[in-house]
């Protein structure tokens, strides 16, 4: 029997309906999709392609950065719009960078907690530099792992887009969850933190500062949820310690997601609040998202917004524990 | 220079970045997807798996209906939900049927006017019969074509979604058109069609009753909309002359891009008013999205909800118009 399940902080549906569905193993990827060496890899340091454009001071030991060659937001003073009355066409402002790992071979999320906290302090700092622009209204962090998750290079990379624009998607989440503290007195994200943890139905892993859980109202079959168990709006005022501990929630979190099937494609992108934002701290709380990309949206989730998934996040959960 | 677009309906932000992109010739598809003969294709009416369930006053010559063996959506009187007084689980109400063109091998798009004409009549048939269903809320039509755009099944088929929610992406869509009328006291779908027509730079086809154009800001490489040129808020409404020059133009657009594309993957999706709708009838108008499914969303794309489109509507245009 499928069910209707509502995000709790934006409000969108989906069904669940694991009828339509194969078991959790049939998730399992037939090929891992290994990073291969390629000779000319535009993001290997020996080539010098993309190193050379490098951003000095944002160079740590094994991960450099990068502005994106091809750019979706360009930093421009000057905002020009131009149209025919109806509709209007307006420069992409912000900025857009590539935060890479310096070795093509390494497998970020096997090879241990140490290579993705160095990445996440590089986040956390290019993060801060952007938000000393004050044109910036919002920065995602991303990250693309497999053609199939929209990674056109295989070295791996994560992205950086700070956008003069507020994302939709983020303004649902800010507007819900919102809505969510006016009418409890309460930040969702921490009340969902608390059912999770009593539950115990979809929660994945646990440390001191992180819950990782399959999410209810999941997108994506294996959706899974990275989120501060202590109340903190934004991402990028963590401290040393709990970006550890972070490091080994994301760690564990991925290497599940590998182990159960097989290296699947994934992304997953950073929720925190938007910058210069003097509203929204109490009733905000900053978390990750990691969308395993092993099914496809047809017409009916483009055109009406509604996600059918076909894993049912209790049965992910337990698929993902057991690796 | 990469340029921002609003949707002028839902006001959904889209980056139209054509400099990320390859040219639109280098879209074309390597091997064209047709349709293969199986023997134990589910939705052949010689196998009779599917046939035998088949709604008998649904059936016309060349097509046929059953409801979907795995439905998203179930028609049940109870709506009964279950929770933990955080989450809620309820019965997805509705229906879900499966419109089958008989003919496995039947390029539908193709092969004329007469079996689409066919097709959109049944579709018709199908709403009208839902429509008097006081649960359902919305309908939505669907069509996946290929697996890269959903299609599990090789067989040509539509899809019919009655569910006894509103899904969020139309609300926004009549929410918009509304706050358009409220300020503007005219349609934005008429004044879209009229912008269009006038400027010629997004026109695919036209003949006496619909236009075809790439739209403004598209979240897909190659977008078209159908789009009537006389205001109608119901797709259900249209006579059978109307439905005989959408046939013309559907069957325009889509042979368009399978000429210039080489049979891409594709959706469509019908976007009509509501059932038992007594509002938006003066600020909604009905029409058909295709969406072309040559490239994928990556983690920006779902974690923001902001789209950056590669190839530039005027650019696509041009490019489906030689064909």
């Amino acid at each position: 029997m499928p069910k209707l399940r509502q995000n709790i902080v934006t409000g969108d549906w989906v069904v669940i309906s694991p009828e339509r569905s194969k078991r959790p193993e049939d998730y399992v990827s037939a090929a891992a999709p290994k990073h291969g060496v390629t000779a000319d890899c535009p993001f290997c340091v020996e080539n010098n392609n993309a190193y050379k454009t490098q951003i000095k001071e944002a160079e740590t030991k094994n991960v450099y950065v990068i502005p994106n060659r091809y750019p979706a937001f360009v930093n421009e003073d000057s905002v020009i719009s131009e149209g025919d009355g109806f509709y209007q066409d307006t420069k992409s402002i912000g900025a857009h960078e590539v935060i890479i790992t310096k070795d093509h071979n390494l497998e970020i999320y096997e090879d241990g907690e140490e290579i993705i906290n160095e990445l996440l302090g590089v986040y956390k700092a290019r993060y801060l530099e952007h938000d000393k622009n004050p044109v910036n209204e919002y920065t995602l962090i991303i990250h693309n792992h497999g053609p199939e998750a929209g990674a056109s290079i295989d070295h791996p990379h994560s992205q950086l887009f700070s956008s003069a624009i507020m994302p939709c998607y983020i303004q649902k989440e800010l507007d819900g969850a919102q809505k969510y503290f006016e009418l409890n007195n309460k930040c969702v994200f921490c009340d969902m933190v608390k059912t999770e943890k009593e539950s115990d139905r979809r929660l994945v892993y646990e440390n001191n500062e992180f819950l990782v859980f399959t999410f209810f109202a999941s997108r994506f079959p294996f959706e899974m949820w990275v989120v501060p168990k202590k109340h903190e709006s934004n991402f990028e005022n963590i401290s040393d310690d709990t970006q550890k501990q972070l490091a080994e929630a994301l760690h564990n979190a991925i290497s599940k997601l590998n182990k159960s099937l097989n290296f699947p494609p994934f992304n997953y992108w950073i929720h925190t609040l938007p910058h210069h934002s003097e509203n929204f701290h109490q009733s905000y709380h900053w978390h990750i998202e990691i969308a395993p990309r092993v099914s496809k949206f047809g017409g009916y989730e483009l055109g009406s917004g509604v996600v059918i998934d076909v894993v049912a996040p209790e049965a992910a959960a337990e698929f993902l524990k057991k690796a």
